[in-house]
């Protein structure tokens, strides 16, 4: 089963913003064995639609389109669909329903140009968009089915998930599995290094991809079979091998997050934590409170990005910072138990860095971060770490490493 | 003049890599006026190259190919574009010359596999490639033309600005300029209809789009001319109409961000800035600190998740948190100054809201969130917001509206 996705909408074309959807939905689309043929991206006109989509129909069996659904003059994708099947528009009562229900939740006025996103065309499946004002819409021709997604990608995902892939499912006839092993602190060659052997003798039909974030690289596994069964051992067989040879590196796997795997943690321990945070700028208490429940666990945290707020909100005593400096371990030593103390929690992380691109010196560069580790069952430790000299990977960084040295103390006493 | 963009890799179209060169080198052709009318991803397979080439110069009069010049077995488009020539590869010494001046200053020994590289087809004029060992390549057939380039984005980038850019300049007879007007706090659908006559009569050549993000709508008009001089002064015209219609949602143009536009207020102002965070759990202080340079006015964040936090460490009293709830007027007033006093600070800003998914009730249900700003001008306000039933988008608006309110206070005193 072969699908083509088609992206509608100006702003790619002039490369005002990057075409992210297609990456994902073919992700999605591969994981339940359809092969994603092409891709294509075209503008908001009426004829383009057309033929993107006479197009693709002559090569694929499924074809996915995002963008043109807003309530705006340049969004047409909803007449080229009723061109393409020669059909007109229908006001469909449910999509009003729930444009009604979004309207009401965020306080706003509905207006004319509102109530139009509820017409659909006369033969589509309009699918309900939980998550915004644009209904989503099925289409069956000539043995072919087709998509209209909107393109915010958050809505995007939300209809994918809720009835793209539960429709498509029962129609793959092949198996594609994945197993993404997570592994914090390391780099990709290293890795490649380290796994060379196994990864040269996997078995057929199974093959492996190095994803590289900032601080994270992924390592995906993928099989393909005809059922379920006929890899699935095999896949549990090799990523045993593969922690083998790497466990010290591997954190989580699939969509785990470090906050996630973090807060379940301390959930279980009954712990609370805290954060002082000098160069991550309140980046940790951020990922951390990203994870709904986390006010379970999490406390607050303490940004103390001038050293007059570590002094008297966290008690990092004056002589510490004026001896040893701000980013030293005495200091994120200091930051660790005042946040603790003062935030009456079990567990703190500390970490004070230079994010640069300013403020390196020959003896502490841009990219120095110390990190500091508080629980009930040890001494406050603390460690160095060295990263580049880009702000924004480096906060990234420095808040993945905070949080994956918080793990690796809990899962000590576990 | 017309472009039609041709990405060749199976990386991309198994979503795990998201194509990033095709937006760059719009942008780049857009600056040169000409426009790109399609983006096209396809397989590394003969049959599919040969099809997206003819299906692309069927309708554009540039090509431009990406993708499958490497060493290795799947990069296969120099032979696709032999067949689609009709042309046999010859070998060139010049791209030679520069593969063995890559291996020299790598210090790598050269294998056959990569003196293959030096093979083009025989009817192409090969392009110097200073940045790797695919050469670039550029046909002409009947009135189009075709570039072939190397999908690292790197390579890319070095030909595009030292070969491709400066052959199509003298060719095309248009220039597109583009201007984005950035919005707050009022939907796409909010804005259409405030600006519904100005847009219906944009002159001809120009054209309104809608880009919506979490919280914020861009407005980017473009215009398409024989001349920068011809279209500018309509551009500024019609630009200063939109300013006059929706000025009070408008806080930034093209690439500006909040959280710098409000950086360089306070800089102005000579004003430091505090945080007091409840439901945005630090996230207000992290897009603050993502900014190079922030320290000169951030002292730091108080993130009060826990209710005890609110009392301990910002002296909101326990008994405005028992009669109006800690999403309340009185209570964000009350984080707003104790942060404020206790960092020492000019201005602060203090957010409590419920997140979600847990925690709302019928009086405040999930996305209720309160936000005070306090400035040394007047008497500390607070306003409360409504946001949809998504946590993380609820955190990212309401940054993003705390943000907007503080700029918006920061004006008046300006």
């Amino acid at each position: 089963m072969k699908a083509e996705i088609v992206t509608i909408g100006d702003e790619i074309l002039i490369g005002q913003i990057t075409d992210t959807n297609s990456g994902w939905i073919a992700h999605e689309l591969n994981n339940i064995g359809i092969s994603v043929i092409q891709m294509t991206s075209i503008g908001d006109e009426h004829n383009k639609i057309i033929n993107a989509l006479n197009e693709a129909s002559g090569r694929a069996d499924v074809i996915i389109t995002t963008g043109g659904l807003g309530p705006t003059k340049d969004d047409i994708t909803k007449l080229a669909f009723c061109d393409f099947f020669k059909t007109p528009l229908i006001f469909d009562n449910e999509s009003y329903a729930n444009i009604e229900r979004i309207f009401a939740e965020r306080g706003y006025i509905m207006s004319e140009t509102n109530r139009k996103q509820a017409e659909v065309p006369a033969c589509c499946q309009p699918l309900l968009n939980i998550n915004g004002t644009a209904p989503g819409m099925c289409f069956h021709k000539n043995g072919k089915i087709y998509f209209s997604l909107p393109g915010v990608p958050f809505e995007m995902k939300g209809l994918m998930t809720s009835h793209v892939i539960p429709m498509l499912r029962p129609l793959s006839n092949n198996v594609i599995i994945h197993k993404t092993i997570l592994t914090n602190g390391v780099g990709e060659s290293f890795l490649a290094d380290k796994i060379k052997d196994w990864e040269e003798n996997l078995p057929s039909g199974f093959k492996l991809a190095y994803l590289p974030q900032p601080g994270i690289v992924r390592l995906r596994l993928s099989a393909v079979g005809k059922s379920r069964e006929s890899i699935q051992l095999e896949m549990d067989e090799q990523v045993r091998n593969l922690y083998s040879l790497v466990s010290e590196y591997i954190f989580g796997e699939d969509d785990d997050a470090l906050e996630v795997i973090v807060g379940k943690l301390l959930n279980q321990l009954h712990l609370s934590l805290s954060t002082a945070e000098s160069c991550t700028g309140g980046y940790v208490a951020h990922l951390i409170t990203s994870v709904a429940g986390s006010s379970a666990y999490f406390k607050g945290s303490v940004v103390s990005y001038d050293n007059d707020v570590k002094i008297s909100t966290l008690g990092v005593k004056n002589e510490t910072i004026n001896t040893y400096g701000a980013v030293s371990r005495e200091t994120v030593i200091e930051m660790a138990e005042g946040v603790k103390r003062s935030l009456k929690t079990d567990c703190s992380i500390a970490i004070s860095g230079i994010a640069g691109p300013d403020g390196g010196t020959p003896e502490k560069p841009v990219g120095t971060v110390w990190v500091a580790i508080s629980t009930p069952f040890e001494k406050t430790i603390a460690k160095k770490f060295l990263f580049g000299d880009n702000r924004e990977r480096n906060i990234r960084r420095s808040a993945l490493a905070a949080l994956d040295l918080l793990r690796k103390r809990l899962l000590l006493f576990q």
